[in-house]
């Protein structure tokens, strides 16, 4: 205790009551003080969510948590599994949901925090919405309740954390708690209970990177299910630790070294983090983003085939390193959206490293063969701004001697480099179609369902039941 | 992971083989190898564990914990709900019962991993068992699996980790994954995929000590669920890392600063450390107990009524003050059980702090008023001998002004001091009848039930269902 009380000297600044603030910002979050264009940007990642939910469909690992769903749950309810549109309990449909928004590695990430909102938000907020029949727009107030705790316990938790823990994981357990605690109508106190519950049972470890192993997405899927279990308990009495978060024996205390406290209430009610949310546009792990957007500027700027290219340096910040070091070569297309190497092999080939490029990327000779060419190197510009932003920097040396440098310093996707209407609709539909979810003819009724959700008096299921023996 | 890695020094001489090594002993756990006596030890364990099951009914807590499983969870199933009798699906049982086996802080403690194994490794492996029609002997095989796991990981991750975190929570999922998954037939290398589940899920933090909240239980519920959990999916393909343990951002990485690689595969299949287990004797934490101990020697030695002392000292390891130094007045019966105070106190008034004592703690005046007259120091001899041995030590002044000194090498429920059949049978028929969980005229047929699962060619319901209304 000693030992973890030293190693974040700035928790010793700590009021004790963090954690209750933060509780109580999320119980009272009103819709109506809410700026307008932070709710139409709750409904856009809604809607982006969505898409990367209806994606998961037909992967391993997600049959998996179907059948685990119908094993353990019950054979009904009002909640929906948005991959196999099969009925049942909130906390069920919260799991799966949650881990099939998070295997196409397209929803969105909040740079400050390196936290992905959506999956461990909408995922048991939506669930739980249909279950209790609320409003789209208490809906969307929990929504971004959510957004706004797990940002900043995401921002709280720090670097340290970050390095052995995945804070989609550890952060997105109280992100569910604030959603759901805020649907079910949680007092400050209760939710404060809540957010105790949520913390004592946090978890994530980066360790299954090296094995390519199906863990992040038991990751999105507990964390969503840990909360919701938090909010519930909470509201018929259940207590948890106080101080959770800064407490002596908290979660900064067992995970983290350089946890900041004054980040867990940073301008509650003022900022609104959810807005500064961004958009994935590769497929691939956000850290290979700023690079790539990089890598894409110099190829199409000099008209560069990959055959042109002797080697490329991605100058990038050490948590890049951390996560995409472990890669080498990727034996499966979800390792591949953490290679570096692939995901510019990709872009070398094809000027895109979207959904359809890594569904073929094992068998990509171009690509494959361009991973020897890619080297990361820590550099000190991009660390230091990292993770408030994140700058692209890459040097192409091609064939013929030359040394192209590339820099990008708002990666498309971001704030203040946006997808469009259009885009986000346009991804959506290219997700949910992607891995046949959805049937061309249901996507325009279904696009029009998830865009009019604020206008929803009661939240329904997204998409009509399939008959049982399409399962 | 850079400072992860440093702050584990010992780290470094890891093989990378030790998750897999004890997985594939887990797996490959065969009862007929197993010592005579240690399978009897293992049924004296499950003896004492359900009295301690049968004993968290009608706990607020407890009772929250079954409103969930009602929401949450089918109307029916194959496994039972010891506290209210329901049958549900296992997941569902395995959470209310591992609450209900921990909260009457009754149930067993393995001394050198500072880890409860019962109520994570029987509360899981007996609703699997139920759900699949196991044998008595095969549930035996998967219990000790269990604890032969849980009592090494806790061991590995070491004193460390014991400061910020409840090594039964996180240590506990390895547990009940290798229980679990020993009953469901998994073969090593999925066994290791398991480990890899349930260590990503692994979670409990101390911090709930200081507001005497619920998630002791929660921690023991989420163990049992989330090894349950990982050995489920790992039999239907679902992968996890594979150093999960030993990893550079792995558990040890993470949450341990003097994690010892060697301990995970310890003599497996050699020494038993569920031989190693003590029973509870008196009713509070066991950090208490070996003071207890020391000081009920010198009451009865010297025949002391409370108002003849005037001070007690107690020499203790740091783990006692950690846990216990957060409560000072307790607020609630299960608070009072991680006092010092109070438990000498009942000690010095009843000679006995069980159950019933605790019971009428927080009226009980001679009992409170005696807290302020004791201390914790911190005693060099203790501290070096835990987690191995748990020496008491005690001083005692009296109000004529001697000082008496008490010590206690060997505590009542450790192996060299242990519990007769007599003292179980009975300690656990009188946890069952404290909560009304089960009527006297029931108590005789369960406990033959109990004494003779070795023999069950099919593990039932241990109890009659009972009628609906009786919930």
């Amino acid at each position: 205790m000693a030992d973890a009380g030293q190693r974040n000297p700035l928790l010793k600044q700590a009021t004790g009551r963090e954690s209750a603030e933060l509780a109580a910002f999320a119980a009272g979050l009103d819709l109506d003080t809410v700026p307008e264009e932070v709710v139409a940007r709750a409904v856009d990642f809604f809607v982006d969510w969505a898409g990367s939910a209806l994606s998961g469909r037909g992967h391993r690992a997600i049959g998996v948590l179907e059948r685990y769903a119908e094993m353990m749950g019950p054979a009904d309810g009002c909640a929906e599994i948005l991959t196999n549109r099969r009925a049942t309990s909130p906390v069920f449909a919260a799991i799966v949901n949650a881990a099939a928004s998070h295997i196409s590695e397209q929803d969105d990430v909040h740079n400050g925090s390196v936290f992905h909102p959506a999956t461990v938000v909408f995922s048991p907020a939506l669930a739980v919405a249909q279950t209790i029949g609320a409003s789209g727009r208490d809906f969307l107030a929990a929504a971004i309740a959510g957004y706004e705790v797990g940002i900043r316990v995401g921002e709280f938790l720090g670097r340290s954390h970050y390095t052995v823990f995945h804070t989609t994981g550890t952060a997105g357990t109280f992100a569910a708690a604030a959603a759901v605690g805020r649907l079910l109508g949680l007092s400050a106190s209760e939710m404060g209970e809540a957010f105790g519950s949520a913390g004592t049972q946090s978890a994530g470890l980066w360790e299954f990177l090296r094995d390519a192993a199906d863990s992040k997405q038991l990751h999105t899927a507990k964390a969503a299910e840990n909360g919701l279990m938090a909010a519930y308990l909470a509201r018929d009495g259940f207590t948890g630790a106080k101080r959770i978060l800064e407490g002596k024996q908290g979660l900064a205390a067992g995970a983290s070294s350089d946890a900041d406290p004054a980040k867990l209430v940073d301008r509650l009610g003022e900022r609104w983090a959810l807005a500064e949310t961004s958009f994935k546009f590769h497929a691939s792990c956000r850290h290979t983003h700023p690079a790539a957007d990089a890598f894409l500027k110099v190829v199409v700027e000099h008209d560069l085939a990959p055959g042109d290219i002797a080697a490329v340096t991605t100058h990038v910040h050490q948590g890049a390193i951390d996560v995409l070091g472990a890669v080498t070569q990727p034996q499966s297309v979800h390792q591949a959206k953490f290679s570096m190497g692939a995901t510019l092999g990709l872009i070398a080939t094809h000027r895109k490293a979207g959904l359809s490029e890594f569904a073929g990327v094992l068998d990509d000779r171009s690509a494959l063969s361009f991973i020897d060419k890619v080297e990361m190197v820590l550099d000190a510009e991009v660390d230091q701004a990292y993770p408030g932003r994140w700058i692209g920097k890459v040097t192409v040396t091609t064939c013929d001697d030359r040394r192209l440098e590339g820099r990008v310093d708002v990666p498309k996707g971001d704030p203040g480099n946006t997808l469009s209407w259009a885009e986000i609709t346009e991804k959506a539909r290219a997700l949910a179609l992607s891995s046949g979810a959805v049937e061309r003819g249901e996507l325009d009724p279904l696009m029009d369902r998830l865009w009019s959700i604020p206008e929803a008096e009661k939240i329904g299921f997204l998409l009509p039941r399939r008959r049982s023996e399409d399962g």
